[in-house]
């Protein structure tokens, strides 16, 4: 069989036996993400060095296999997924490089770093890695490069394409390459740095990044804000933004989603209202005592009930655990959890607060609502039982009209979860014909032989969702 | 003729006639660019709208004739220049769209706008449009996009890439796409628009941009260091952004460009030290006094002769005219000014001006150094006469040397001005063989004609950098 011969050459390369994994038990582990469905690969490697990556690819273009990046599978969109079956690339284990250069204002690292303990090696000498996505204390920062990770923290500072100055990173056919480099001005040729970040592992295999640090703000506050309606706390968002303000956070909970986390651990949240606000500021202690005074009024200008702001850190630490226990405490209600990100221009949050009313009652479907409000990057997820099929039907209707309001309010199908396999079909749709075919020249002239991850992004002929099983 | 029989065609579908230069009066016009060479076009057409340039884009391709899009021609570079014949598009009529939406905090203009009114019109409702190339007042977005311009305020700001949230463009094959969209999060699939912007007009014609607006910061307060030895003042600039603070501009003169400009209109600048720093703070009042203060104490601790902050609005503004008054002030020392912009990692600022020293020593060239140091973009210029053949060879080593110094300092070739003609054959040296062919793979995917921008970027085989004029 060809993945044998593959097999019998990659042990010419990889020396340790400890890092080719062969066994079904081990290789069971890798069939799942964050995402749906379950797919067993062929098999799975452990690089650690950039040329082990090359040979891998090399080989594969030989043996037409194909190779699927991976970092700790917290993808919520099937990017590591091996679909097509062949070689997951478990890039987890190569987590040597963690070098902080205070000068440069710049952290070198490599693929399976966890991106939380770069932030955390930042801020031990008064800097910071702004990029938080929920999962940063398990994902690994080639995962958060591949996928394009957000966060909370994004409204004020960006998501990760925003930090990366350069790349290493070997090309589908397994060539090494470095792209951009150290400094923060480059314009030398096309931006392949910011091409690859975010392409889902589809262009290349980031073997090296090196990120940029910001300065650590040296105070931050946070206000909790109650209203009895959503569409108020929409408001809300737009009035504090319109007038200069910029918050490092501002997250939103509807009612359902506060009283999803009641049930679950308790913490005196009011469940009676429509929805909350957690917005935080940071900087200069003064600026922000200035600017908390006016998002207090503008909250309460559009109706707010409260605004409380927290006492210390402690207290802010509590209003900010309510947000964490959201996704945990759905999941209660029942086993299946379908996260979506689609993205709206910030004019059209309350719009699309309607539009997920109208699709909730539409389908009968458990729908809760949360996320990064501020920047119009909502979470509608929907709470259901994969084993139902007449009610998974139903959510199928109900995602569909999800990225349809998104694309029709000038938005889009995704914010920070990226396409994978699951939004594929809805891809034309935003982009329109033109659009995806220019997505698929680049793919095509750096992966003629579609080795590295293939099924992601490019939706097949006549691919729709399905979300149930078979 | 080819070209006649494509202008036949062209009169069908762009209907004014003075939309449409033939004329060698006219046409002489578009034959340069603020860098070097002369290259008339075969033919100028002014489209103001997408299908116009789709349309010229179409028949391109059929008669095979090479296109050139331009704004107001202020690239460093040659970007514009129609070096192998053909038609030159000029964008610069087109500007009739400048809506800004203050909700979405989005500026959309059409190509042809100027770029200081973009910021002209966002400061009117509070907000700003932060990238501020020293030809803004003259530049057209469309320009500054191709190119992704950056200027004095990138150190705390970015260059404009980290603005642009969508894009209509016009492929090399003429179909109209949009990329991106009205988000500040998006990752529907490859990043088009961040591969665009900065692509230098090869990768397609930008004929509509959404760009992202920010708060106008409510102060800002200037300070002007001396130093004896430029070396200190790069320490200066290395121990006040390790302090965690970031100017919104931070530049530098050398003793060279202070003696020129206080030759060209004095301003009382002293012109025995070594270099100067213009230090710009903006953010809340009372944190910009605190910095300012911190700064003072940094650049002392390095040896700064002086340092004095402006008093008032006025005064901050004339130190920002020393600056200004740098580039007219040395071409009148002789008429030919090659202005470089390599750039490297911020820690290996004294290291270059070392290396800078050396290199006007060896080749016994005029070069003044000045520019946006606090991030490493460094603007080396050489002055000399370009009827000066002897001198000339001197100055095409120098920039070679130049170049190379960077990149082996782990810099860049391009902080901001880009690749264009004249830094091709140097795009190896960076990128390596492998990284130089992925960008080429994207070009041809797109372009499979070569119809598009042809000869800049990508070095042709053989061709090395010659200044002489036959």
């Amino acid at each position: 069989m060809t993945i044998e011969r593959f097999l019998k050459d990659i042990r010419q390369i990889i020396k340790a036996e400890n890092r080719i994994l062969t066994e079904i038990a081990d290789r069971s582990s890798y069939g799942y993400d964050a995402s749906f469905g379950y797919h067993l690969p062929d098999l799975v490697i452990q690089p650690t060095a950039a040329e082990e990556v090359a040979a891998v690819m090399k080989l594969a273009n030989q043996y037409f296999i194909p190779v699927y990046p991976r970092g700790q599978g917290t993808s919520l969109s099937g990017g590591p997924l091996p679909v097509k079956g062949g070689v997951v690339l478990d890039l987890s284990q190569w987590n040597d490089k963690l070098e902080i250069d205070k000068e440069d204002m710049v952290a070198i690292v490599s693929p399976g770093v966890i991106t939380a303990k770069i932030d955390a090696a930042a801020r031990e000498i008064g800097f910071m890695y702004p990029p938080d996505p929920s999962s940063s204390h398990v994902s690994t920062i080639g995962g958060n490069l591949a996928e394009n990770a957000g966060g909370p923290r994004g409204l004020k500072y960006g998501v990760t394409k925003d930090y990366v100055l350069g790349l290493e990173v070997v090309t589908p056919e397994g060539e090494i390459i470095r792209t951009g480099g150290r400094t923060v001005k480059n314009v030398t040729g096309y931006d392949l740095t910011k091409l690859i970040v975010g392409s889902e592992g589809t262009l290349g295999i980031i073997t090296e990044a090196t990120l940029r640090l910001v300065p650590k703000p040296p105070a931050s506050q946070t206000a909790m804000a109650l209203f009895e309606d959503m569409v108020d706390s929409g408001r809300a968002i737009s009035k504090v933004l319109t007038a200069g303000i910029v918050p490092a956070k501002m997250e939103l909970m509807d009612q359902l989603s506060i009283q999803a986390v009641e049930a679950y651990e308790p913490r005196g949240l009011p469940t009676d209202v429509g929805a909350l606000l957690l917005i935080e500021l940071d900087g200069h202690p003064v600026s922000i005592a200035e600017e908390m005074t006016k998002v207090k009024e503008l909250c309460k200008s559009v109706g707010a009930r409260t605004v409380q702001v927290a006492e210390n850190e402690k207290e802010a630490a509590e209003f900010w655990q309510a947000r964490k226990l959201v996704s945990p405490a759905i999941v209660r209600v029942k086993p299946t959890k379908i996260s979506e990100d689609a993205t709206v221009p910030r004019s059209k949050i309350p719009e699309m607060f309607q539009r997920l009313k109208e699709i909730r009652e539409t389908y009968q479907i458990d729908l809760v609502v949360f996320g990064h409000a501020g920047d119009g990057n909502l979470h509608p997820n929907i709470i259901a039982d994969a084993r139902d099929h007449e009610e998974m039907e139903r959510v199928e209707k109900a995602v569909a009209d999800i990225f349809t309001a998104a694309v029709e309010l000038g938005g889009t199908l995704s914010g920070e979860h990226g396409i994978g396999t699951m939004k594929a079909p809805f891809m034309e749709m935003e982009l329109g014909k033109a659009g995806l075919d220019m997505m698929k020249r680049i793919k095509t002239s750096w992966d003629p032989n579609n080795i590295l991850n293939p099924g992601k992004i490019f939706p097949e002929p006549g691919q729709r969702l399905v979300l149930r099983h078979d």
